[in-house]
């Protein structure tokens, strides 16, 4: 059941027989629908998440309506570092825009996960670590980028993201309107076929 | 020499002699002048910062301009994350503000330290933490939040830091100008008043 797991963890550390039996008892499997909602933001944050299939949208409410961050793709953790931390509200929500699986670390888990063997702690790390890699390069983009380079980064980085995410929340996560990102989608292909 | 460090550390876990005598061994305190530059974009990090004195600020360059990211004071762990753990260029840089001090935690220091303790594992992952939580608290403040509203928020939070921190910074820190900063003030003063 957590082969995906184990193989993402075998980039940084291999597992024994009876770390891996662990993670099998421990992490259990969470299916999502399409558009279902896996943590909404004004709960206190228990869990920690790994993207196994699927698509996962990160926002904040503004005022009622909501404002897309990022989008977590195969292979990364979530986490509402704050809220999982220090147990206060979380200010964020995660929503699955597409069929999701996600491998869910509860806490109690994690707790039993690093009584268990100092692997666990390593790999704790590892997903904490991944995670302030995404928000630090999301606000390189937020800082430095325009609407319309943060639409060429996305697109060269991440391009097969346009397949699977409504334009909609791709306006959202770039700060414009619907409008707007058609402008700026006919802009950037009319320079690319020039 | 680590004492703030190991009170700092003391509300996650305590450290016997030995692990203090780690510390103290790999460890090193660096002092930096008012407006040093600590770390520049384009290098690889291969360090880990913690703030016992004075201020730092987090900055990226955008076509020649910096724009100022985030200020990070007393008791707060700096680091680099995706150029520390993948050894990629940096997209960030770092100087100090005021007088600072900072522990600096180097690669090889840290490995030194794991070796000898898993519980600077669990600090690790702790100073990782803290940045991630940081990050996530200024995503959350860009996605939600207006350049007097950021204002408010920093006053609020953190006041103290604008006896500290040029203006100039301020206004680079919530995208503005120096003199939309100005007008910020002058409406975010009237309403406290009246």
């Amino acid at each position: 059941m957590v082969e995906n797991l184990v193989e993402y963890i075998a980039h940084y550390t291999s597992l024994n027989d009876s770390e891996v039996a662990a993670l099998e008892r421990f992490v259990k499997k969470q299916h999502f629908e399409k558009n279902e909602i896996i943590f909404t933001e004004g709960k206190v944050s228990n869990e920690i998440y790994f993207v196994t299939k699927g698509c996962v949208r990160l926002f904040y409410n503004v005022e009622g309506r909501d404002r897309t961050a990022f989008f977590y793709t195969e292979g990364q953790f979530i986490c509402a570092g704050e809220s999982f931390t220090f147990h206060v509200p979380a200010k964020e929500s995660y929503q699955a825009i597409e069929g999701t699986e996600l491998y869910v670390f509860s806490k109690p888990s994690i707790d039993k996960l690093l009584e268990i063997s100092s692997t666990f702690e390593l790999i704790a790390r590892i997903a904490v670590e991944n995670e302030l890699i995404v928000c630090q390069n999301i606000i390189a983009s937020f800082v430095t980028k325009s609407a319309e380079e943060r639409y060429v980064e996305l697109l060269e980085t991440n391009g097969e993201l346009f397949q699977r995410v409504p334009q909609q929340y791709i306006a959202s996560f770039l700060g414009v309107s619907p409008e707007t990102l058609s402008r700026i989608k006919k802009r950037v292909f009319t320079k690319k076929d020039s």
